[in-house]
């Protein structure tokens, strides 16, 4: 018999008693855990029910009255196409929830929601909890204590998240002084073991816990964590640390083996850490962790987890074209348990092993290695939820296995992402308490080996456009991502690319017509405005006689670029495209330096750059090839485009590369021909994006590079009688003028010109009274301080219901003092410079004016690093009437002005009340509201429950209305034949009364 | 056994008696005969080779010189898509063509078209028809003379028509003469039959044979007509009348019958007509003939045929969503040809039969039932076509019937509508020769009962969208059908309808303001531009203040009209569609009297409006319910749209209820308000309009009325800031004043106004060398002088390439001549007056300027009903210079100037030489042009082969560029995109890191 037939056929054995114990343990239907089993089978029948359900549960706690209850329940369950049970639907369904009381629906709720709450958090305070352990501790089994709360938003509150530690730490010491002695759960090998046990989660001791300045996240974190450590260990408590999503886990692993080797530590063995079987990565994560254990030279704990966040790292992926790091089926995961929980009992020497699952199988295989490897059950221990799965866990502790019980502690509130995650597993098909308890599935089939009997399962989720329009042939796009700078490799490229940029400070970059290089009289210094003394480059500025040369080549290249195919136009798009993410780093670090973009903002608009140059190749091949056709016998009609000619585009400094790059692929891509009139701040970027396009084969005349002052040539531009479009993106006030000078037909024009103009936003986020304030902040911090409010998507106005008002300013209080204010080329950045001394200039005048207008809430401190640059803090400015200035003018700079809202008609009222009509915000839990906003809310992209910048080409076309522009959709499918005449043409295929074969026979 | 088995198996017997007698003589390969079956077995092959084959035989004629046909030749047969056969391939085989002497290929290409036609036309002139008719007589076979050509352009070219059979009664009767008797085809029962007989095709004598006058149509083919049926008489001749289209019938039924009631013709029996079995109505129409022949009380023949006009007749059916007139299986033809048969010798007291067919079931039965009734063989004939089923001619003269042939005679050129259609019938596969001798089906099979067997046959073509871009809810909209004018019933209602609003003239018209009705000091009396002094009614002429009242009621109802459901809306638009429909006669009445537009002109205009409502109805249902979704696991994205608020609608008189209910039905299907401004000469048209509007439901203030004068409450509308957005049609010279002042944001204007205007044209049509130029003439008078040129579709410019300029020129000099001008209320004007005195002026200071710049060709001339009324002449102007002014500005009336090209390249060059580029149109039968064209021809709606006005909604999206508009397309899917603002709204569906269900589970 070979091993693994003999190794299966233990894991039978044991499994079979396993279960056989756990039967035995059962709860009947005099106890809630029956209940609660039968309601998860009601939730298990219906993914619509079971949707609604948790989305009710993740925003119960944030429910203030019953009213609000009673009209939630209402909006999440009163729904028709529910497939409620009769007895449900008649207390729930239609209508019927007005009639109840609501005192007694929103009692019912409560009663329900705490109850569940109940199962899966041992307490709320110190006393409640320490009575739940010590019931554990009574039915033989050990405890992790686990402090709910994770991905915090502001120092303030990752002080707060330590202290409950600190002060768990005294409670728990004190107590267990207390307790008898368990040999199973507080002995081994070694002699006794720590009776207190805590579980940390790394995300909840800093608010910017981000591997992209790993130094920095780690110097955070441990300014609070080694004084818990220190605290720990003088009160002979052990100290696990948690792994989180995949982003964070290289962080956590790199923080975990500097910590632990630092003298204070090195030599305690008290310490632990998770590694999780469902990524791809789990072995070497394990095997990386025995190498540094070795060489660390004290025993330390290694958990081994499956891992809780499959759904949202699945997303993730799905969602940038990405091979999810977790794997994608079930039985993957749990064969790769099975191999790790082999390799560490082959390292039983160096760690103490610990094996967290519900599942029968994998815990079987757990005792029959151990078995198989002579390592005695008090080496290692078995760990659980508290609340799931209570029959196996006194089967195990029948079987005499060290059980330790994972134990959630704190509010509801913080702990939500915990309870769902825990809800989650219980109903899922994939979850084995619901296979191996709710189903009885037969016993044999569970105890099977994962490799051999690949249990079915649910594959990954397509990226899956769910269209009632499909428009085929776009199918194929996917948008290129951006760089994880979670990987030291792409740090070390962007920190190489940044002084490779500096290297060539003081190129000069000459006017570029007619593929010649045109030197000027005038030079423009391109300066960092972090650093404003470091000139990247000299830039020439062209005279209004240049620009009538430039548009002379782009009307003399149009008659042979309009001849190009489509199909190779298209290719040289994609040559360009290719071109630019070969060099990504040194356009972002050229971006960095030269408009103060911080990291991930400057390769976020890179990759943005990279979509639109791929996006419109796709479009125009598309548009060419699958015309629109209305062909009848007899007759043919056929929607063809035809590019219009010579095209101005005249960029802003905001997206540098992404903006300028869209709007000159997009006239490209259609056959036009460009004039191309960059942002000054920005125009060494635009020079390498017009040598990139040299490179790749643009012939000449087609791209002409025209600098300058936008005062002088952007107005010889717009009114040139021989520019047939303007792609213009820039503020409203230059924006209006070029619609105006724009409109007027000039002598021997022959055209209305087409004017592509998008201009600026004073975008609202609102944050209702049931919100997820934690996400809400966050968001409205990226939307708000990234890029130091220079986005035209930025938000600036923070509308919040009454409700919520006071508790969300002081949590966006505290997150604004935590926004890491820093030169663009720091990594760790958020909030960099504004662009220039002007912007500087302005930017004040606007917070001085925020002061008469208001009050300021906040005012971040500028760090040392940001002397000399054009910085300016974050601001908050509170008790601001919708009417006023500062409430109304686009300020392009990091100042927020918060707005109170009495209701939710108040707050739409509010946020349409703007000239403007870019971006919008809604973070709400109400479907209600969600739908109202999806109706009502008058912005051109409308974000709900998460931030406002950063929408993705193809997924989110951009732009606005009012007076953000004239409407055009970037990015978006229709966005081409806005560059583009439409003609209709109609052949009558009829002759001497002979309709063609083809139509003929075509017929059905 | 009963009768029907009876008879069959007669039938039968005669069948296989015709069979064998006809495969004795059939073609060996040694005659030219078993060739011409080799080829068209290869045509039958291929459907794209056949269709190729047909048009280039189609326009083989006009092609003048070898180099131009081998040019042809390469470009319909080098294509790789054919499947030609190999040894052909490597003739005409991929890039071959070139190689080979152009002289040699035209030479081979000439002499099999002269082949081809030689087997179907008997000859060219009289001496040669004679030989060949000789040759007839010898075989012992009768014959029928037929003039090649139909559908005549002009009365100078249908004195021609006629001409060439006076020669022929002349020339034949005189040959006749000298005939040895055949007593088989020269005798009945009554004695000597004539042996000259002529078959006349009425299209033939008359460029505007149109049952929509009757009287005209009959006076003017009668002029022609009598003085022929004189002289026939005189020599003895038979005269038949042929049947051809369905549009066609009933005038020609009751021209016939009418005239041969008359006293010189009610005694004379050597006349007949043909009726048609593939009509639905056949058997109807042989009654009618049957009892007008018992009243008249003289003997005559009908000719009993199938049909030739199939494909046209289904294509234009399918085209209208209409039952075709024709039966849509061959099987049901066959049982209708049967069953008339039957009826025809039941009366062969009054009528000699005649039965055209090369099916031999059809005349086995002919013979069986004759067998039956008791009818002698000498008593009717058998008819079949000359060059066709020669076999079967033999076997039927064998059996000892009278067989006649139909002889067609004259040039290739008129007649290769006549050889297309003998083509199409060889190669079939419905048609019995192919079946019956070609493909030798079972004899049985083919005698069989065709209400029995039911032989498999194509059913009707589909009206089949062939498109890649799916939108499947559109595939519903059906367009509207025009009135059928050939219908006494609807002449008489339009009649009826003119009346009625002549009855109402002298009311007045108030303004609508919110619903209610306000009355001005001014008035605007609306006159009858036909007869001015005829005032259609008086309206109420707006000042600005009532303007803004309007636009301050549109303001006020915006916010309930937005908030209509969609569904909704569009039901509301639907019934006004109904109600307009419901009223059309009065509606086109209104119009044919206020501005003038002819009946026809006038009910399309209807139709299209109808289909505007119809449409935009449809669209905002499918915009709203089908929005372009992009949802990835986490993350739903979707595009949605919001009505703009308050739109001008300003209109031109020109399309006065097309365009104004265009616009202003897109207006509102997105949930827009209206102001209305119609056209000044149109406004009781517009306002009857508004009064179905109310009548149907269009809440208050929705849409309001204001007409009145341009210059200042147009400007009003336009520069109002509290207009959201402007859709004007009108004259380039104010459409860009109205661009310059919409483009200007004033003060408190919270939004860019969106513009969407539609102006003039300047619309050239190109006239290729290898044309097919009776159908560019009548396409060039229809685009040119239909609604004297008013239409911002007229063509206005014809470009002739120097080889067809001559020949052209003619033709349309005589076209032109011949054009129908009067009173618009005259059914068969064309040509109506303009629309006021000022555009009388402005057209004939034009034809000055013309006389200047060019030579006036032909200048039509008035008839007297045109005294008085603002009518201008039609006028041809040639010898003009592509830059002439008079070939530059739009002129809006009845003149057109005629540029000649000396190369295609040139005609392209000179159509693209303008400010303009609205519609356009090219004549040609190469395919290398038309695909030139189709990528180079930069007008917005380009027409091939057919005339350049008449667009139909959803079909051809209608609006150009240039200085023609803003590249809006009307009555395309895109249209209310216009109207509104686009909105991405994306939500972030991911909670707590949890994935809705419903997106887990629609996983693939």
């Amino acid at each position: 018999m070979a091993h693994s037939e003999r190794f299966n056929l233990r894991v039978r054995e044991i499994g079979r008693e396993v279960f056989e114990l756990a039967d035995a343990a059962q709860p009947s239907i005099f106890q809630a855990a029956w209940w609660f089993e039968q309601a998860t089978r009601m939730l298990d029948r219906d993914d619509r029910l079971r949707t609604r359900a948790f989305q009710f549960v993740d925003c119960l706690p944030s429910l203030r009255d019953n009213a609000v209850l009673t009209r939630h329940l209402a909006e999440y369950l009163d729904d028709k196409r529910l497939d409620l049970p009769k007895i449900f639907r008649t207390a729930v369904g239609p209508g019927r929830l007005l009639t109840m009381r609501e005192e007694l629906i929103g009692r019912a709720a409560r009663f329900g929601a705490t109850q569940m709450a109940g199962r899966f958090i041992t307490g709320y305070d110190a006393p409640s909890a320490i009575k739940t352990i010590e019931r554990l501790r009574a039915k033989g089994m050990a405890f992790t204590m686990d402090v709910l709360g994770e991905s915090t938003t502001s120092y303030s509150r990752a002080d707060r998240y330590a202290e409950v530690y600190h002060h768990l730490i005294d409670e728990l010491a004190a107590r267990a002084a207390s307790w008898e002695r368990i040999p199973l759960i507080d002995e081994d090998s070694n002699g006794p073991m720590p009776r207190v046990n805590l579980s940390i989660k790394l995300t909840g001791l800093d608010p910017h816990f981000d591997a992209i300045d790993t130094d920095r996240a780690i110097r955070e974190v441990s300014s609070r964590l080694q004084p818990l450590l220190h605290r720990a260990r003088r009160a002979g408590a052990f100290v696990n640390i948690d792994m989180e999503s995949y982003k964070h886990r290289d962080l956590t692993l790199e923080l975990f083996k500097r910590l632990f080797l630092e003298d204070d530590f090195r030599d305690w063995c008290e310490i632990g850490i998770a590694v999780q079987a469902y990524l791809k990565d789990g072995e070497r994560d394990l095997i990386g962790l025995l190498e540094w254990g070795k060489q660390r030279g004290t025993r330390f704990t290694i958990r081994l987890v499956k891992g809780a966040y499959w759904d949202a790292e699945t997303a993730a992926a799905v969602r940038n074209y990405k091979d999810p790091p977790v794997w994608t089926r079930k039985y993957q995961s749990d064969a790769c348990y099975e191999r790790m929980t082999r390799i560490m009992f082959q390292h039983a020497h160096l760690i103490r092993p610990a094996f967290a699952s519900h599942n029968v199988r994998s815990l079987a295989v757990v005792i029959a290695t151990a078995e198989e490897l002579g390592v005695s059950r008090n080496e290692y221990e078995v760990q659980t939820l508290f609340g799931m799965g209570d029959p196996l866990k006194t089967a195990m502790v029948r079987l005499g296995q060290c059980v330790r019980v994972y134990c959630p502690y704190g509010d509801l509130m913080p702990g939500m992402g915990y309870l769902i995650r825990r809800l989650l597993e219980n109903t899922s098909n994939e979850g084995f308490l619901k296979q191996g308890f709710g189903d009885r599935t037969s016993h044999d089939r569970l105890l099977a080996d994962p490799t051999i009997v690949k249990q079915p399962s649910s594959p990954l989720p397509a990226r899956r456009y769910r269209n009632t329009d499909p428009e085929e042939p776009m199918a194929t796009f996917k948008n290129a991502s951006n760089t994880n700078f979670a990987t030291g490799e792409n740090r070390r490229k962007m920190i190489g690319a940044i002084d490779y940029v500096r290297g060539e400070c003081g190129r000069t970059y000459p006017l570029i017509i007619n593929d010649q290089t045109v030197s000027t009289k005038a030079w423009h210094d391109s300066i960092n405005p972090s650093r404003p003394r470091e000139v990247i480059g000299q830039v020439a500025q062209a005279t209004t006689a240049d620009v009538s040369q430039a548009i002379k080549a782009a009307r003399r290249a149009f008659q042979q670029w309009r001849a190009v195919r489509a199909a190779d136009r298209a290719n040289l798009l994609r040559k360009a495209a290719d071109r630019i993410e070969m060099r990504r780093f040194e356009m972002a670090a050229t971006m960095i330096l030269e408009v103060g973009k911080p990291w991930r903002e400057a390769d976020a608009d890179v990759t943005e750059a990279v979509d639109h140059w791929r996006y419109y190749a796709d479009q125009i091949q598309r548009i060419e090839s699958h015309p629109r056709l209305r062909n009848i016998p007899g007759e043919d009609n056929m929607l063809a485009y035809s590019p219009k000619g010579v095209c101005a585009v005249i960029s802003p400094f905001a997206f540098p590369l992404a903006i300028l790059s869209g709007m000159t692929s997009a006239a490209l891509a259609a056959g036009n021909t460009v004039v191309m009139k960059p942002a000054r701040q920005a125009s060494v970027l635009a020079a390498k994006l017009v040598e990139i396009l040299g490179d790749v084969g643009i012939p000449p005349g087609v791209v002409n590079f025209v600098p300058g002052p936008g005062t002088t040539i952007g107005q010889h531009l717009v009114e040139n009688g021989d520019v047939n479009l303007v792609a213009f993106t820039g503020s409203h006030e230059v924006g209006t003028g070029v619609i105006r000078a724009g409109a007027i037909v000039r002598p021997g024009q022959g055209f209305i010109k087409k004017m592509i103009v998008e201009m600026g936003g004073k975008n609202p986020i609102i944050v209702d009274d049931d919100a997820d304030l934690d996400g809400a902040v966050q968001a409205v911090i990226e939307s708000a301080f990234a890029f130091a409010g220079q986005k035209c998507s930025s938000c600036s106005r923070l509308i919040v219901l009454d409700g919520v008002y006071d508790v969300l300013l002081d949590r966006l209080r505290q997150a604004t003092e935590s926004v890491p204010i820093g030169p663009a080329d720091a990594p760790a950045t958020m909030l960099g410079p504004v662009i220039d001394e002007r912007a500087q200039t302005r930017v004040r005048e606007c917070i001085d004016l925020a002061r008469t207008e208001g009050r300021i809430l906040v005012e971040g401190k500028l760090p040392p690093e940001a002397q000399g640059g054009y910085f300016v803090p974050p601001v908050v400015v509170v008790d601001v009437k919708p009417e006023a200035r500062i409430a109304q003018e686009e300020i392009f700079g990091p100042v927020l002005v918060v707005i109170r809202a009495s209701d939710f008609d108040q707050a739409i009222e509010i946020a349409n009340n703007s000239r403007y009509a870019l971006t919008g915000g809604l973070f709400s839990r109400s479907p209600a509201h969600i739908d109202r906003a999806r109706r009502e809310f008058a912005v051109g992209n409308l974000y709900i429950n998460r931030r406002i910048t950063g929408s993705q080409v193809d997924a989110q076309p951009f732009g606005g209305f009012k007076l953000s522009g004239t409407g055009v959709k970037a990015g978006s499918p229709d966005y081409l034949l806005h560059f583009m005449d439409a003609r209709c043409i109609t052949e009558n295929t009829l002759r001497s009364g002979f309709v063609p074969s083809e139509e003929r026979t075509e017929v059905s």
